[in-house]
């Protein structure tokens, strides 16, 4: 399999490194692509998306003013716009609009993100899953065939993971048929919004539905705000672009103001719950328990995302590590490879560990979501709960982690991970915000502690427990776990650590109510620890899942890739033994000894992996239009594209800028 | 005191918070201040500077072009400049130039960096440690009236770090009496350098000097670059712009190549080491320990700049939190402020409690530096090791430390902490770049490791150690410590643990050598736990310095401000207990149960010092030029100023924007 063509000649240090992979490379390629035929796929999609150069920029778009930005990332999404409706959407089948191959080639397009993302990201799936059939024959064909451009708007400027209090009023009106949006106050601006800006003609807004004087929650309305010819916005419309932000600089993130702005009942979405022509309120049954359905969906994905934006990160740091030399060990030796120092290896090897546990955990998830939803048409809504409680703590994990390992990908590549053109900020940047959109890190983790607590509580009660909390069941009574030095018996001691903290936990709440708190207040009080909990049943999950995905996964594979997967899944499992000595030796009988031991398996399990790094890395298939990285291109000419990059600065066009003449020379002439 | 007069009503929540206050603000700011004359001094420099608005931008800078950008702070850092020479060093003294009162007004001018930084903040510092007294009256008073603009250029496309492999050369022609400087490889470019790349017009290079057929290593050289009066780059001299970074954005670091350039024999800084005009080569005996001087010097600096960032980072993040609402914890009552939150306070407090821990530790070791240098003088250089050794610790755990709180801060303000309107994207840029300039934080820990190893091998030869690591005197032969619950107790346990950590780590290279391995192998194999133990020693210090420090300074505060501070010390010690619950695990006797009690003492004490966030943020005395902030401004105008920032954007200069016309319409149509 040839992953890249380098026009170059391969830097000797990672043509070495190549050789010295003792794995076959293409198979993990296709564990991670979920299959053979899938990586076939994925290339195909990805020469149609590359080949032919439209992703390329002359200029770096940080480089540009962010007008000139967002009018590039037009230009461009237009061209991408058309091979994905066109060419794309052929092969993937326009059903998958969503597919991650997408997503990938957009990267290639975008080092930010595209103006358009939220229309097939968002507004698109919305449409699909709120839409009556009527609505969807009138909204899909034209938003699909991109005849109308669509945004989101829920966040407002007062308001985000407390959706409840969102501030922007429907209020019917059954004479004219018709609902009056309303901003009412400064802070039910609508918000954030990707492509609301200045790009979208329309918009799913969602506002507190007022009819016959009673307000029935927030729902769901289609609004044309721009004129299709024009694009001037509408009488009544206030819309605008929210500034700058610390990525995300492409796009046209949006502000909306409504002025008693009206829109037929019809545009309403009507699939749960519905107004009629005199104002009669209608609610399906099902309404609720289905809004969910999108959230898991959305989460799952994101856990996928990770995986992919930490593979990225990876790549580019473990590449650098291979060609870049540094500090002389021994006097007239060269200096090493940094890539040999075990300090390196431990900020790098955690990151392919995690991108493969996360890409498995993220599968896992969607065929356990898939049989929640087949659960959820025969009635049956029972392992829902979990299902939230279990995306909300690994979608909080996830982005938490990525962003924390990215991080040290940039680190250890010193000073170059500072330069843009590493692409390491953008990546940076890009998955600091998946930490906050779609629910905060703390206020997932703490909707995952209600659920623990509560089958804490059952299992007390000696109920039954579902699959992900079924550890409650075993630990509910028993004392310190003896530690056992297996990988069975460290994601035992993770369990044995969750049960632990989320008894902790209710202890505490009993205590302070019990000294007179109400429970509510006793919850507050306790919501660190709370926090604390809910991340260790997390990692429990992790870790058990990784483990046993990662022994299904591989069980036909060849015995070099069946080793080397278990080496990276044994990484993770002591990576994060040793994170947590301090919850392992609080729950668990092991002892200073015991953590020594590890710590030199650990070490020596790094040095074992070291001749693979390089090839594991080439295993994501990530090509260098997608890396966007100086640092980390296939050919590894690390310091030739330094130097390249900097010369496309437009500061370089010119050997002296204009401010010489008309401020420093005075400065120095004293005749400022 | 008057902090601030706003323009506009303050924010009630806000101004309730501040009648809660129950301490004497002012009292705390002249802690912080380092005296009460300071505050005064301060505020009249800040008045000169921010007064008359100068500092301010139409169009915020994060919406121009690179080229704009950089423009726009030559602009500004003129005013600047002539407002620094003309009117701020009458009141510091000029001796002062460095002062960090003008390091905090230059803030306000540039949200970003000014290209004119390192001109007084690295050539001039270097002028006057390494110019002989006939090269300080040629070079120092042009540099000082800008007469002269300078830069620093040491680090190379292929060498950071390790400044011996640099690969720049000079070699003396003594028949021409002129040193050649050459760029021999790629990974010889300067890289790098502040203020390089297009605004100076010298730079002081750091280079292999070759004399006689010999190299004599790294020596400094002063060059100029560019034409003084056209500023055209000199024959031989290729000089540019190294490319846009993640943060930096508004000046020009710069690469720097030479052709076999030439400068006279005079322009070798030759305080520490000459070349003679035949070519001999002659050495100061003091050479290699003054060098290091600058360093520590610099590095103290770095404490307290620490410092400052995060307390605005604190201030950014707490006023906001006494204004935002979120979530209805009771039905039909008020959402709270997210300050009223424990994770909110557990992720703030600690930020308060840091920045005064640095101010402190940085005051204190530049004591020690002006004791050590007082030494030094008199020949003694027994505790410069030691003095290296602390602060390369304090350097890399005070940047690590700042970065992570100031993150935290950006979470804790939701997806308005991602906009850079807020400011805290500019903070962690800035923050990024110090963890890794002047010695990346991996190294710097590994450095302080082999100063702890080597001590703590005297210590058990019997030998008394220096102050800061006289514990291991105390601890060589010692059990686990018996836990002790009091403030001393926790401190006492957190030099247990670094001796701990370092016995360890001795165990581990004996082990390793005993096993075949040679000593630099097994020095090697151990550095993941090396690393480990040189933080450790810096907590240790840390929390001991701050504890020490606070208790000594607030001898004679009023009884408010001494609780007050004594709570924050309380709280740092605490904090940094229950993150390192393994370690206190493993090197104390500590129990479950006393963990559990620290864990409920330190939910208490967040609960206590709540009612004073918003007052201990005030202290720090940001004025709100300094915080660039739509959401820590003193007036607390959090959802007005987010809107008056986004109207700031080129983007909404127009309803429509030309790309529509352009891409999206024939898009639409299916005429693209």
């Amino acid at each position: 399999m040839k992953i890249n063509k380098p026009k170059h000649d391969v830097n000797p240090d990672l043509a070495k490194e190549r050789l010295k992979c003792n794995f076959n490379i293409e198979e993990v390629t296709n564990i991670i692509d979920g299959g053979k035929d899938k990586t076939v796929q994925r290339k195909k999609i990805e020469d149609i998306a590359l080949n032919n150069g439209a992703s390329l920029d002359e200029v770096p778009e940080e480089c540009l003013s962010i007008k000139e930005r967002y009018e590039n990332a037009v230009r461009k999404s237009c061209v991408y716009g058309n091979l994905v409706r066109n060419e794309m959407l052929e092969i993937t089948g326009i059903e998958n609009f969503e597919s991650p191959v997408l997503r990938r080639t957009a990267d290639a397009f975008f080092k930010d993100i595209s103006p358009f993302m939220l229309h097939l990201g968002m507004f698109v799936p919305t449409l699909i899953g709120q839409c009556t059939p009527e609505q969807t024959a009138e909204w899909l064909p034209k938003a699909l065939d991109m005849q109308i451009i669509g945004a989101y708007a829920q966040t407002e400027l007062g308001h985000g993971t407390f959706i409840r209090g969102l501030e922007t009023t429907a209020t019917y009106n059954p004479e004219k048929e018709e609902f009056v949006l309303h901003s009412p106050t400064i802070t039910s601006y609508k918000w954030w919004a990707g492509g609301l800006g200045k790009t979208a003609n329309h918009c799913v807004v969602m506002a507190q539905l007022y009819t016959q004087g009673k307000c029935h929650g927030t729902h769901l309305f289609i609004v044309k705000i721009r004129d299709l010819d024009t694009h001037m916005p509408l009488p009544g419309i206030t819309v605008g672009e929210i500034g700058p932000r610390m990525g995300f600089s492409s796009a046209d993130n949006g502000f909306l103001r409504f002025d008693h702005f009206r829109i037929p009942r019809e545009n309403m979405l009507m699939k749960h719950a519905k107004v009629e022509k005199d104002g009669v309120y209608v609610k399906s049954a099902k309404h609720g328990k289905l809004t969910y359905g999108t959230m898991v969906f959305i989460r799952v994905t994101l856990v996928s995302e990770m995986s992919f934006n930490i593979s990225k990160a990876a790549t580019i740091a473990i590449r650098y590590s291979a060609v870049r030399r540094q500090t002389e060990l021994r006097p007239n030796e060269p200096e090493p490879q940094i890539l040999d120092y075990p300090t390196q290896q431990h900020k790098l090897f955690i990151c392919i560990a995690t991108a493969h546990a996360f890409q498995l955990t993220s599968c896992w998830l969607w065929n356990t979501f898939q049989a929640v939803l087949a659960d959820m048409k025969k009635g049956n809504v029972d392992t829902l709960p979990e299902l939230h409680a279990l995306s909300s703590c690994l979608k909080a994990v996830s982005t938490s982690d990525a962003l924390s390992h990215i991080e040290q990908c940039r680190f250890a590549c010193g000073g170059h991970g500072y330069m843009l053109s590493s692409n390491l900020p953008f990546i940076y940047s890009f998955v600091a915000a998946t930490r906050t959109y779609e629910g905060d890190y703390t206020v997932l983790l703490l909707q995952t502690a209600r659920f623990l607590v509560k089958a804490s509580e059952q299992a007390e009660a000696g109920k039954k427990l579902t699959q992900t909390v079924s550890y409650l069941n075993r630990t509910a009574n028993a004392d310190r776990l003896n530690w056992d030095n297996t990988h069975e018996g460290i994601i035992k001691s993770f369990q044995v650590i969750a049960a632990g903290k989320i008894g902790q936990c209710v202890k505490s709440i009993r205590d302070r109510t019990a000294s007179g708190m109400d429970y509510e207040d006793a919850w507050l009080m306790t919501t660190v620890q709370l926090v604390g909990a809910a991340e260790a049943h997390c990692r429990a999950v992790l870790l058990n899942t990784y483990w046993s995905e990662m022994r299904k996964i591989t069980e036909a594979s060849s015995a070099d890739v069946k080793k080397v997967m278990h080496q990276l899944a044994v990484l993770y499992l002591m990576y994060w033994a040793l994170e947590k000595t301090g919850d392992l030796l609080k729950y668990s009988s092991v002892s200073k000894k015991d953590l020594d031991e590890l710590q030199r398996r650990y070490e020596e399990l790094l040095a074992e992996l070291r001749p693979n790094a390089v090839g594991l890395v080439d295993a994501f298939d990530l090509r260098d239009e997608i890396l966007h990285s100086s640092l980390g291109s296939y050919d590894g000419r690390v310091y030739e594209r330094l130097i390249e990059e900097a010369h496309k600065s437009p500061l370089n066009d010119e050997p002296v800028n204009q401010s010489f003449h008309k401020y420093t020379k005075p400065l120095m002439l004293g005749k400022l």
